[in-house]
C-alpha cells in the first residue's frame, strides 16, 4: 500500500467522521455524506481526466464510509459528545485531502500553481459541496474563517517541499499539519483575507 | 433501438414532465429543465468516463424535451390538472434512470456495490441539482422520504437479477417496479431511515 | 495567439470583474471568484471531453485572476465606483464565453443543437454556480431576465455565420453583440419567457 493509498484512506475516514458529525446537525442521508467525503476528490479526478475515479478504483473507501455511517446510527451518545469535536476531523481532512491531491496534481506534471490550487480544491469542495446541500452560505466562498487559503497555503508549501526532494512522508506530514494548524487557528481567532472584501472600511 | 435506449428515452421523457410540473411552482426557465433532466446522467457519465455524453450522443432527447417545455406552455391548463400527479414522473423517471445507469455501470465491468451506487446517482442527482437550484434543501439529503434509499434498493435489486441471468426485460422491469413503489410509499408514510439521524431520541 | 484564446482571455477578464464587483456585494472569497470566472468553461470541458481543462492548459488565466484580484482589493474606491455598472462585464464575459463555447463545440462535430447548447452552459453556468454559492435562487433558471435564452441565442446566430462561412472575427463580434445587447434589454425591461411559465395568468 502506498503512502498515497494511506493518506487517501485517512483523509476519508477523517472527512466521513466529520460528515457523520455534520449529520447529526443537518439531518443529511447516507448519500449526503458520501457527497461531503468523495465531492473534492471526485472534481481532482474529473479536472485532471483521472479514470477511474479514485472511489471506483478503490472500492473499499465508500464500503468504509458505511461502516462509519451504521456504526455512527448505532452509537448515537457518542456521537453527541464528539459533535462538539466537529473541527477536529474537518481541519483533519482538509489537510490530508489537499497533500493528496496535490501529489496527484504532481503526479500529473501540472505546474505548481495548478498542483497547489488542485489541492485546495480537493480539500475543500466536499465540505463546500455539503455546504451547498445543507443550504447554509458555503463559509470557503466568505472572507471569513477563510478555508480555502488554509488549504492552498499547505498545498503551497507541500509543492515546495516536493521540489526541495524531502521524502514524501516528511513532506506530506508538513503539509497537512500547515492546513491543520492553519485551519484551527482561523476559526479560533476569526482571521480574515484582506483580498476582495467589503470597502466599506475605506 | 436497444432496450436501454428505450428506457433512457422513457426515463427523460418522465423526468422531463416531473420538471415540467416542477416548474410550475418554482418558475424554473428551459434551462433548469434540461438540468433536472440530464443532471444524474451526465454525472453518471462523467463518472464512469463515457464519452460522448448520452445527450450528445442521443442529440434528440434534448430535443424531446424542448418539445415537451413547448408544449407545456401552450397547455397551462394541463399542466395546473396534472401538477397533484407530480410524484408520479418523480418516481417513474427515478426508476428507469437508476435502471438505466446500473446497467451502464454493469457494461463498464464495475464492482456490484459501485454499479447500485452508479444508479442511485443516476435515478437521483437530477433532482438533488434541481432542487438545489430551486434553493430548497435537497430531499434526497435529509431522512425523510428515502430518495436515496429507494434508488440505491433497486439498483441493487437489478444488480442480483442480472447476476442471475433473467431477461433483460425482466430485470429492468422489476428494478424499476420496485424504486416506484419504495418511492410512493416512502412519500406516503413519510419513511425515514434508521442511519445517520438526530440522535434526540435517545 | 488563435482568435479564440483571444476571446476566452477577454471573457475570463470580464468574468472576473464582475465576479470581483459581485464579491463586494456578496462577500466571495477568491475561490468563489475562480468558480464565477472558470466554472461554465470547466462544465463544456468536462462535456466535451476537453483535456486538459481550458485554465490547466492555459495557466496563465487563472493567473489574471489572481492578479485582478488583488487589485480589486487594493482598490476598493474604484470598487465601490465601479459597482453600479455591474451588469456590463456580466453581459460582455457571458457572450465571449457563448462564442468560445460554441466554437469549441464545433471544433469538436458536434450537431448545431448541442453547439448552441454548449455555448449557452459555457455563457451562464459560472454565473449560475456563483449564485449557488451565494445561497440566492440562480437567476438563471427563473423566466425573468432570461439570462440562458439570450446566451442560447448568441449561440444560434454564431453557428449559422459560421455555417455561412463569415470570417471567424465577423462571426465572433457579431455573436458576442447579440448576447450583449440581447441580455442588457432583457434585463432593462425585464423581459421573460412564454415558456413553462406560472399558468396563473390563463
Amino acid at each position: 500500500m502506498s503512502l498515497l493509498s494511506v493518506i487517501e484512506l485517512l483523509a476519508v475516514i477523517a472527512t466521513a467522521v466529520y460528515g457523520i458529525l455534520l449529520a447529526v446537525r443537518k439531518e443529511m442521508d447516507v448519500v449526503g455524506l458520501f457527497t461531503v467525503s468523495f465531492g473534492g476528490g471526485t472534481l481532482r479526478d474529473l479536472f485532471l481526466d483521472r479514470q477511474p475515479l479514485f472511489w471506483i478504483a478503490h472500492p473499499h473507501l465508500p464500503l468504509v464510509v458505511l461502516v462509519l455511517a451504521i456504526l455512527g446510527s448505532v452509537l448515537p451518545r457518542v456521537l453527541n459528545k464528539l459533535e462538539r469535536f466537529l473541527l477536529l476531523p474537518d481541519a483533519l481532512g482538509m489537510g490530508l485531502f489537499t497533500v493528496a491531491g496535490t501529489q496527484y496534481a504532481l503526479d500529473a506534471g501540472s505546474p505548481w500553481f495548478i498542483c497547489a490550487l488542485m489541492g485546495a480544491i480537493t480539500g475543500t469542495f466536499g465540505g463546500v459541496i455539503g455546504d451547498m446541500l445543507c443550504n447554509d452560505i458555503p463559509s470557503l466562498f466568505r472572507p471569513a474563517p477563510l478555508n480555502a487559503t488554509c488549504s492552498f497555503a499547505g498545498a503551497g508549501v507541500y509543492v515546495l517541499l516536493s521540489q526541495l526532494q524531502l521524502p514524501g512522508l516528511t513532506a506530506a506530514i508538513i503539509g497537512v499539519v500547515v492546513v491543520f494548524v492553519f485551519r484551527l487557528v482561523a476559526v479560533r481567532w476569526n482571521l480574515q483575507l484582506p483580498a476582495v472584501r467589503l470597502p466599506d472600511a475605506d
